[in-house]
Parts: C-alpha cells; structure tokens; sequence
C-alpha cells in the first residue's frame, strides 16, 4: 500500500496534475469509478456476478475498475494525510462493538 | 492490506454473514459508502475541504468514511479473489502509457 | 416536473443557498444521494427488494431517497438550464437506435 | 414524466428486458449513470463547471448524462410504483420544517 501511494503520487506529480487532485475533485473521481464497477454488475443475475472473474473479458474489466478504485482512494487518503488500513480497521472494531456475534449473526438488519 | 483482508473475512465468517456478501451486493455497498463520503464534501468550498482533516469532528466522519469504504473494497477483492495492489499497480502502468508526461504535463484531458 | 423545479429553486433562494449550489456540488448532492437509495437495496434479496415498497418502514425510506435524488436531479438540471424531460427522451431516442428491438430482445449486451 | 415513464416502459418491453429491470439492478444502473455523470465534472474548476453547457462538446454529454440518470430514475419509480414528483414534493415540504428558513439561511450545516 505504501508503495502504492507513492507511485501514484509521483504518477501526479510527473505530470503537474496536484492542481486537480484536490479532496473534492478526488472524491468525485472515486465515485465516478464506483459507477463504472457497479456498471459491470449491474445486468448480472447473481450467479452470473459470482463467476465473473472466470470471464476473461468481463473479469479483466472489474479488476482494471477495482484498481481504478484503488488509486483514486489511495490517492484521496494520501492527499488528506489518511493511513487508509488504520482507518479501515478502527472502522472495523466500531463496527465488531456495534455488531456483536451473538446478535449479528445471520442479520443484516443495520444498527 | 493482507491483514485488513483476512480480519475482514473474518467479521464476516463470524457473523455469518457470506451470505449477505455476494459481487452484486458488496457492489453496492461500496458505492453506498462512497456515497457517504461524498457527502462529507459536498458543501464544502475547496478551501474548506483542503483543511478538512484539520476539523476535529468533519476529519473524524471522513477518516471513518474512508475506512468503510476501504474495508468493502477488500471483501469485494476478496470474494472475487483480485489482489487489490496489484490490479491498482497494473492499472497506474496503463495509465502511465496512455497519459504519457510530455503529452499530459498539466493537462485534465481524458483519453 | 416544472412546479417541482420551481418549488425547489424558491426552497434555495429563501435560505441563500444558490452559493452551495453549484453543478460541482450539486452532482456530488445527486451522487450522496443515490448512494443512500442504493444503502436501501443493498443487503435485500432480489425477492426482498421487488416487495420492499409493501414494507412500511423500508418501503418509505425508499420512497424518500427516491425524492432525495429527484430534488437534486431538478436543482442541478435547473441550474444548468437543462431541460430533464426532453434531455431523456432524446436519450431514449439515441437508445432505440442502438438497441434494435430485433437485435437487443432479451440480450444484456452493451453497445 | 408520466409520458416519459409510459415510453421507458414500452422501450423495456419491447426488448423483453423486464428480466434485468429489478429494483436491485436499476439501482445499480442509477449509480452508475450517476457516476458518469459526475465524472463530467471532477477536473472542471468551479468557474468551468459554471459554463460547462456552453460548450458544445461537454455540454452534449452532460445532458446526455442527466437524460440518462432521468431514464432509469423513471424506470425504477415505475417499477417501484413510486410517483417521483409526488415523492419529491413531499421531502421539499420535510426539509422545509428540518431547515427553517430563519435558521438556514446562508448556512450549509446539516440538521
């Protein structure tokens, strides 16, 4: 992740382009790749969606999105000086205290 | 990241909740979440958004949005098994192709 | 769908909000919003959401995001000087040349 | 919009894509419309974003864009049973009591 982030760093900054990556045009440039790797689903009856990696065209398709996703968020943490893996995980042990196992179990009712 | 990965299934795994985490479903997911952190940005001048993380209550809602975020776009890389920094490394090497440093020095323009 | 554009456009100036209402910050609006209309659908079965509107309390909040999202779409079509009917029709236009009936029946397949 | 709504429906059927057209899925196609729409304008400035519909080009598609965020909106309302401009109203008048004009006024803070 680290070398991620600096890649795509130096990736903007070779190319003058801190000026655009700003937190709000980033922001928007994320959701703008969520709906390109929603767009891949969209159509995709359930069973269709659990093997889409097995298809070389759609497969090459949502991981090519995925990794756009990824940079955008990679970029969007390192602009706003966010460690993203300890925000997901602090996020996660809110959410393990929210939803404790013998309550949560087999529910997806949201608290 | 590796770690996030395996902590995040196992929330799930304990909860029961696989079920819940199919392609189609952690999908919408993550745009639900990016749709939150969007929304942290909205009404924010770009100079306010700028000094965001600088706000104790506005920088806290934003770290955690982006830890949800993160943390479904793991269990989505991790149900469809793609390796996240890599798919986002791939992606960056097409990029650097397309957009090439003397062509796209401080331009926006898409290709 | 003109009373809707005008009511919200009064709704803004009452409250001297024409300032946030930029097309930047408006897209981002629509786009916080779908996020929420899409929360609601995301942990249903496809059985669960074809009835979610006979739920009282789901089928409201849906009913909510929905107008959530339309509030914005108007604003930011109003904004833009977009005419919002005319603007899908000639889209659904364009939609009916790229899809022929005879070609597109029953297929998924993008053009 | 009822117009609208009446020739999305005959366009779904026509193609026999009612299959595809669950709430779940246009959900999904809203979001990702939505995004396309939004990409439209991250790397605008505000000024730019301003006067995006004078220019011919990108004026083209963003309203093209906003068609298409209108189709499937129209499409999952009718689906859904939903009136969207009654809808809409009805979370105007919400808002109206949430933010009352005396409090609200030039003030993004939300309630």
């Amino acid at each position: 992740m680290d070398e991620l982030t600096s890649r795509v760093r130096a990736f903007a900054e070779e190319r003058d382009w801190q000026q655009f990556h700003t937190p709000k045009n980033l922001a928007m440039a994320l959701a703008g790749e969520v709906g390109e790797l929603i767009a891949e689903f969209q159509w995709l009856t359930p069973e269709q969606a659990a093997v889409v990696m097995s298809e070389p065209d759609a497969g090459s398709r949502v991981k090519a999105e995925m990794g756009d996703v990824m940079i955008y968020l990679a970029r969007l943490a390192d602009v706003l000086g966010v460690d993203l893996i300890e925000a997901a995980l602090t996020k996660l042990e809110d959410s393990a205290r929210r939803y404790p196992v013998d309550q949560a179990r087999g529910s997806a009712v949201k608290r």
